[in-house]
């Protein structure tokens, strides 16, 4: 994708040459982003005016539900539909690895191949709240850089998580059958905001009952995404099965936000999170490099012998954090 | 608990009636933590010197690893050796229910009738980043109340849930056989935080592997925590196998603590945690207020249509939120 804007920035200039299709450009302002680093910002401000036109579709669902093994195939289906395709997957990291895992990093390997797909694992290592904010800064990169669809995937655990969730167009829950009661708490917590559900390993003895049964817990909430009927869909990811039916559903979703209105709705709701993540990140930033102070860490050690309380400290801390821009 | 203080304040008092071991004083003021309202911050102050007796113990894992089911066990267990015991649960919700759902609710129900255990599940539905101050606060007053066990119980995924668990003295991971890949890469996220770990289920084909493969990692590890090296226990909650053993280790662990001073040490970085997410909770709340406002609500419209852009936006409302106390 060349830009007239491209033209008129320095060579230099990472935003000008991920707008010329560079994806060395586009990778690196991740990273810049991911680490937060003040040059980001200038970078994304000059890159949000060329954002918007990605279908945006989140990947939720319990761990175990297959969500790594269906983005990949939804990936694949809409490449053969000649769509560019952005993945960004939101998993733990695991120490000792120093990366993140991801359960299907082989099969996501054939996609790397696909110059028009784009896969980025966050890393979720030491970030606090921090998380919600360059994640969404990612997506948006992948928007700009021409992307039609940006699949987000995200653990459906944990507020950090369904808040992300909420970032995308078109929210996806993934089920799947028998996988216990705590599960299904989870699953009821982010059902309230899914747009479309699937149950994976459909072949698996017991799918016919997750679909009753989340079809009777739709019906108790009272259509709570307006006047969409979220439709559940079947899908056995390793095999492929029901994965076109689920693009169709996906895209009637898109047709139904556009013709609705309800598109410009929730990305009006979308803008105000994200002005809410980037506020929470500079507080947290401003708090940390607060914190090493030592007067701050006597304070802390004060709280710790109980000559001191936090919510006192909290209220002068709160004022410095202000006070430094 | 009677003190004197409690003579001096009001009847009307809360803090006082729970130092005074008033269960429904405790269960009002824990409400009233969690809703965030100023008097409970008031009456949070007055009894913060009251804390910090309690050994907290956090108890994170995976879904479906019988969490709940083990914290049932060792609270019967505690109560066995003649200790008190607060439970804080902190579990997703069902926008349906309305409420938290535990999969143990009823074998629960069984410790709520021992007036020497208090059961508090937490709210999560709705809330974002409050979550962690709120449930810090109600296990300070779980403290400040007596108890000399809290048992904190978090789903061990997701940012919010691992900074939840941090904030115990002792934390417990509870692995399981046989879950599967993305269930590893969560575990292995917060292994590096583990002081004890459990390999529960451990009847099940598969608990050898796990502890080879735990075992294996703390070696990778090189002694995350110290010299403590974190102990692998067996148990087969739903029999209560190993839960005596577990305690054990558990009183090893506080054993350790109190005698090289990482208590102390640990205790001050609770505080640092603690100060900043009363910090990030009062922005949050900051923002919310400041976002309903319809100037905030035509930027975000602004941004929605590509008009104007959130990092300049969160520029000026990082301003009005500081400004305003």
């Amino acid at each position: 994708m060349t830009t007239s804007l491209s033209r008129d920035a320095a060579a230099s200039d990472l935003a000008a040459r991920l707008l010329e299709g560079d994806r060395l450009a586009l990778s690196r302002l991740m990273s810049a982003v991911e680490t937060g680093r003040d040059d980001a910002r200038r970078q994304l401000r000059c890159l949000f005016h060329k954002t918007g036109r990605a279908h945006v579709v989140g990947v939720t669902g319990p761990p175990g539900s297959g969500k790594s093994t269906l983005t990949t195939r939804l990936a694949l289906e809409y490449r053969a539909r000649e769509k560019t395709v952005g993945i960004v997957a939101v998993d733990p990291t695991s120490p000792y690895s120093g990366g993140a895992i991801l359960g299907d990093r082989v099969r996501m390997m054939e996609l790397h191949s696909d110059p028009d797909v784009f896969v980025r694992s966050m890393a979720t290592r030491g970030v606090m709240g921090g998380l919600a904010r360059s994640t969404l800064d990612v997506v948006l990169l992948l928007d700009a850089f021409g992307k039609d669809v940006v699949l987000l995937e995200t653990v459906g655990v944990g507020q950090d998580e369904v808040e992300i969730a909420r970032a995308a167009d078109t929210i996806m829950v993934v089920g799947v059958p028998n996988l216990g009661d705590d599960i299904q708490a989870i699953k009821a917590g982010i059902l309230e905001i899914a747009d479309v559900l699937v149950v994976n390993k459909a072949d698996l003895l017991g799918a016919d009952r997750l679909v009753a049964d989340l079809r009777a817990m739709l019906q108790l909430g009272a259509s709570p995404r307006g006047s969409w009927s979220p439709p559940i869909v079947r899908t056995v990811a390793t095999e492929g099965v029901g994965v076109s039916e689920l693009v169709d559903r996906l895209g009637e979703h898109r047709t139904y936000l556009e013709s609705t209105g309800v598109w410009h709705a929730r990305r009006v709701e979308s803008a105000r999170r994200q002005v809410r993540a980037i506020v929470e990140d500079r507080v947290q930033r401003r708090f940390e490099r607060a914190a090493a102070n030592e007067v701050w860490q006597a304070r802390f050690e004060a709280i710790a012998s109980r000559d001191d309380d936090p919510y006192s400290v909290a209220d002068e801390v709160l004022k410095e954090v202000s006070s430094n821009g």
